[in-house]
């Protein structure tokens, strides 16, 4: 039985027990909302040393960071050091995207080694195996592609991206209005391709019955993939997008018919003015399941700095309700992320996740802020290093530049604003 | 005649149509909108070799870097350094916020050099005179404020920072509604030991006709400080924040009746779901008036990257309807910023003004975005580069991590969506 199974049962499971506790949510509502679909809960029955970890309303906002190999960069040390450093900057999922290599083996090292949970996109090796095996994507086969994801789930992998909304009609909804980028999803276009060359339906849309079934066996989480995102502003909340939206929604309702866990993923490149309407056309059209969103984005120049432009939307959407924020590093829109990018990206995604929880209210968020700000007023620098995002920055930033006089620093030195009003404020 | 009072009388100036050109507007909307009180254009008279700025409504929206010495830190060399690095990544203008070394000499030097408008906070120079030649800030007289905001008037700096509405009644609101952080703002802090050593009215608002006058006498732009914004999330917004604010609303109106241009300057430390508020109150209690905001930082605990929680707060209250982000480096709260620093504050937070001009329909930034998707599209990693808001660092990363076909990048390799789906989708 999968979470969502037990949940609506009325069966506490280990794993929402952890979770209660680590949110400090009560049990029996977390449960509640497991059961409404609104938290998932990704937690493959194969997949035992993961740190289970709840995702959607009312939970701190997640933060996943993307690892993986590429065609042009496949280095499996390269990729589990990526695993290590993102978990330690804070990363609550990771998804192992590799293209290049031993993709299998690659995969299985990081569900191995990994100590939270693991997303991948099968559609990519299932490609790889069949311009590898047959010598092109257009040979690609429905049962290679079932037979991938069944190997994935195997695995042990907690959550996978499928793009089963990307179906002809929205295709059609596309071809009548043209986009500047028109598709940047890889798994999307891998079946954009395929089906308009062999003239067919999405075989993750057709068979969707046999997806589920797989989902069901393992508890293996379905994120409902946008292959139709925008790639850029000026392609935002457009016709195809909402097309596949839409779908998503009917997909979601079937998912829950079968006690199969879903989220929705979501863009992508979006202008600030129209990220809340995108968490709330999620939350409407698919039924409140969690909402997966990749950026977004809020400009399209940024390259080099994607990961603030990133921070920036992610901590919007956050507020307006998303529930998990896919991280984007500097390397995004250049080059595969290197380990450092990887640190980067999982940080600045945690600020925005921890703005969007401040937002809304979180309580455990705001006391953290609070005593941070507490250790400031007390110019108590060893708990404010503590307390930080990423201590070891800070730490290093500040000893870097030792001040003159311990209790201030180098910036307004002497001058300390906080310092010298001291004695005519003692505080509450 | 300040560029108020020659906007109220119909007189177009040079410094109007170069703003009108540089932001693609009308030229008599735009002295209406001067003379209105509603963009503020700082140009001193005597600081001639600047290229004039816009700051307020319907313009873009300007970033500013702060630069100077500090008590602990005091080279001449690297903060000219740091102007030129402001410059080059696109700081519209620069405050020298010396308070180490020579600083009529560093001031005089960086109005020398700066192609953009400059400001400065007089009061941090008034209470180091006082400290070093009569022995303690307690010793600070009205004559030495006045000699200094003078003397930098003179210098041609084109915005000061004065914190008139630091006042005796908001102090009391202050200590009636005890704060976390009390008082973060340096020249805040002189001024309140001050008034509350003394028991006096803060020099600022009790003299506010002398400041006028000077004002008045050389165009200088006054940037009404806010001494008592929030220094942490549990303070924002509240009652001595916005006390202090309506004072300002009330020195504006004063300031206007004088032809001063004016600027109002905001917090600081906002949670994400009270910037928008924030923004509201200032233009409403201040009629309007161009709206100067630092950060606002939406989290206590960024330490080392308070740049990133800046980008957030300054893109929302961009797009609420603020007009000038101050920027905050990476050392914010932890020591002074070296020339990296700077140049890393100010790139990302002309993302943040950038992503704000975006979802305020700004055209111009609109059409950048358009043109950057358009080269994505293309596969035209030229154009691409040249429009990346850091050229240098978008080609490094590039150039560092080739991939093996010149179309693509390393991170999805042989396998870019775009590259994939070209030949569907010709485009529009």
């Amino acid at each position: 039985m999968t979470q969502l199974a037990k949940a609506r049962s009325g069966t506490t499971t280990p794993e929402m027990e952890q979770v209660a506790e680590r949110e400090q949510v009560d049990i029996s509502w977390l449960r509640e909302k497991i059961a409404e679909g609104r938290i998932v809960l990704p937690s493959n029955m194969n997949h035992r040393n993961a740190r289970p970890c709840g995702v959607g309303e009312g939970l701190t906002i997640k933060v996943n960071a993307n690892i993986g190999t590429s065609s042009d960069r496949a280095v499996l040390e390269e990729e589990i050091q990526k695993l290590k450093v993102a978990v330690g900057a804070g990363a609550d999922t990771v998804m192992d995207l590799s293209t290049g290599g031993d993709i299998d083996l690659c995969r299985r090292k990081i569900v191995e080694a990994s100590p939270v949970p693991v997303g991948t996109v099968p559609i990519y090796q299932a490609v790889i195996e069949a311009i590898n095996e047959k010598g092109g994507l257009i040979n690609l086969t429905v049962e290679k592609i079932f037979d991938v994801i069944e190997r994935h789930a195997e695995d042990g992998v907690d959550f996978i991206t499928v793009h089963c909304g990307l179906t002809r009609s929205a295709l059609e909804v596309l071809k009548k209005n043209p986009r500047v980028t028109d598709i940047v999803s890889r798994g999307g276009a891998f079946l954009t391709t395929w089906m308009l060359h062999h003239d067919r339906e999405n075989p993750l849309y057709e068979h969707y019955d046999r997806l589920l079934s797989i989902a069901k066996k393992y508890d293996l989480t379905l994120s409902l993939g946008d292959g139709l995102r925008p790639g850029c502003l000026a392609d935002a909340t457009d016709g195809a997008q909402v097309h596949e939206l839409m779908t998503l929604g009917n997909l979601t309702k079937r998912a829950w018919e079968e006690g199969v866990q879903v989220m929705i993923e979501g863009p992508g490149h979006v202008p600030l003015n129209q990220i809340k309407a995108n968490v709330l056309l999620e939350k409407q059209l698919c039924h409140h399941a969690p909402f997966y969103v990749l950026g977004p984005l809020v400009t399209d120049i940024a390259a080099g700095y994607d990961h603030v432009a990133c921070a920036i939307g992610g901590a919007v959407a956050g507020e307006a309700g998303a529930d998990f924020l896919c991280y984007v590093t500097p390397a995004e829109h250049l080059c595969l992320p290197k380990v450092e990018d990887v640190r980067e990206g999982v940080i600045v995604t945690k600020i925005a996740a921890h703005a969007g929880d401040i937002a809304r209210g979180n309580k455990m968020a705001l006391e953290r802020d609070l005593k941070m700000s507490e250790a400031r007023k007390r110019l108590d620098w060893r708990t404010q290093m503590d307390l930080a995002i990423d201590p070891l920055k800070a730490r290093k930033l500040r000893e870097e530049d030792p001040p003159s006089e311990d209790d201030v620093c180098t910036m307004c030195g002497k001058y300390c604003a906080i310092k010298q009003v001291k004695e005519y404020f003692k505080g509450p």
